[in-house]
């Protein structure tokens, strides 16, 4: 028996994403969606007739957040999460998105998905390393923020399940860079890393990686994409950057390759 | 015998470093040093009482500038080709600095190389893969630019000669900068990357790299230095920014754990 992440699967918020264009069904004290997959779901340069296979969708934020943006993509969403991955669905019928939720482990992809070769694979894998920190107390919450599949497992899956010439896009801590880049190092080609920083004055804390499957281009690193105006918080209303805020309000896009 | 890599002997330039405190004799045609070994000196974390190996140190500029800024540190140059070995030396003699150069293969350090460990590693290694481009046309230059020993046994034979706890510092082109992480990666801890920019306005084209033997803390991507002021290029004289000419011209440290 599949084991209820949520408490009380009544216990959700429904959340503005896309200046309201999308409106996301997401538990209270779960994991929640913030910021990084609506950048992720940014940086990916789909196209009409694309299709894009999201890692680990969660409740369908990026991907439905791609599918936004750009009409005429085929997604499909692959989340173990029975909980999560009934979301995905509710939010994609709500929003009238036609959003392909699969409910599988990662490592056990169901025959209709390993058979397919998407366009893009997107991904925003667990940013704590679950074998070196401790476990968040609500369940849901700790599989999306660690989870028990390798930050390798998940690069390796997203790797085999893209197109030729097809592009993987990646949002991850900065301090797992290097383990990131030693993993696909010579398996994928033309990565480019945009590094995330809060303020123009601070060291990035994320990035976003994406190569393509058969890319020659030199490896590299873009400028960093700065979130919030000016040096610290000064007041509390969000102060995001023109950039930022064209992403998060406008569904704007944030091409990596300019 | 030694093939002379300086067709003539006598075809030298003597050139100003860190604003006059240096003067350094080089050849004319060949690998010339620029601001990049100047500022991998200046990343490099020493003090008094430290050892530094420089692996290819050339006519010893980065050496050089590390005994400038920081008194009481033993350095020791290991330099394959004899021609830049010889001016090291001069170098040294002409600027008062007890300089040890060592001429001698990397992947073949004599005994006395070989049995020390070292406070700080410093390399420039060659920016380019022989494997994959065309040789320059002298061949000094050549060596210097992209030479027969890979980055990877650059790296192997810098991390072997670290003391517990000790520093190994790197300058190299961005692209390849995953190799270099890819092959460092759980070897050294503690790493920081420091992209370098020609402009605020552009991508990094080249970074300095540190990490620590035995080193703990994540990695960790540094805000870029930015090399000039402004958009582009406006006038003939360079316009380096506050920080640059800093280290350019007064022998400016450069800390990269901020």
């Amino acid at each position: 028996m599949q084991r209820s992440t949520l408490a009380v699967t009544e216990n959700l918020t429904c959340d503005d994403f896309l200046g309201g264009k999308l409106r996301i069904w997401q538990p209270r004290s779960g994991y929640r969606a913030g910021v990084d997959p609506v950048l992720l779901a940014a940086a990916v340069p789909a196209q009409a007739g694309d299709t894009v296979l999201e890692l680990g969708c969660g409740v369908g934020v990026a991907s439905l957040c791609v599918m936004t943006r750009v009409a005429g993509v085929n997604v499909t969403g692959v989340e173990v999460q029975a909980d999560y991955a009934a979301l995905a669905l509710r939010n994609a019928g709500e929003n009238d998105l036609p959003f392909d939720v699969v409910q599988a482990d990662l490592r056990a992809l169901p025959y209709e998905v390993r058979q397919q070769q998407f366009t893009h694979v997107i991904m925003n894998p667990p940013f704590f390393d679950r074998t070196r920190g401790t476990a968040a107390q609500d369940p849901g919450r700790d599989m999306a923020l660690g989870g028990q599949t390798s930050l390798a497992d998940w690069l390796d899956i997203g790797i085999k399940r893209l197109a030729p010439q097809g592009y993987l896009t990646v949002i991850q801590r900065i301090d797992r860079l290097p383990e990131v880049l030693a993993h696909i190092e010579g398996r994928i080609g033309a990565i480019v890393v945009e590094p995330i920083a809060g303020r123009a004055t601070k060291a990035p804390e994320n990035f976003i990686l994406q190569g393509r499957h058969s890319g020659k281009t030199p490896f590299r690193l873009a400028r960093p994409l700065v979130m919030q105006r000016g040096d610290r918080h000064e007041s509390d209303r969000e102060d995001y950057t023109a950039q930022v805020s064209g992403i998060l309000r406008d569904g704007d896009a944030l091409p990596l390759f300019d």
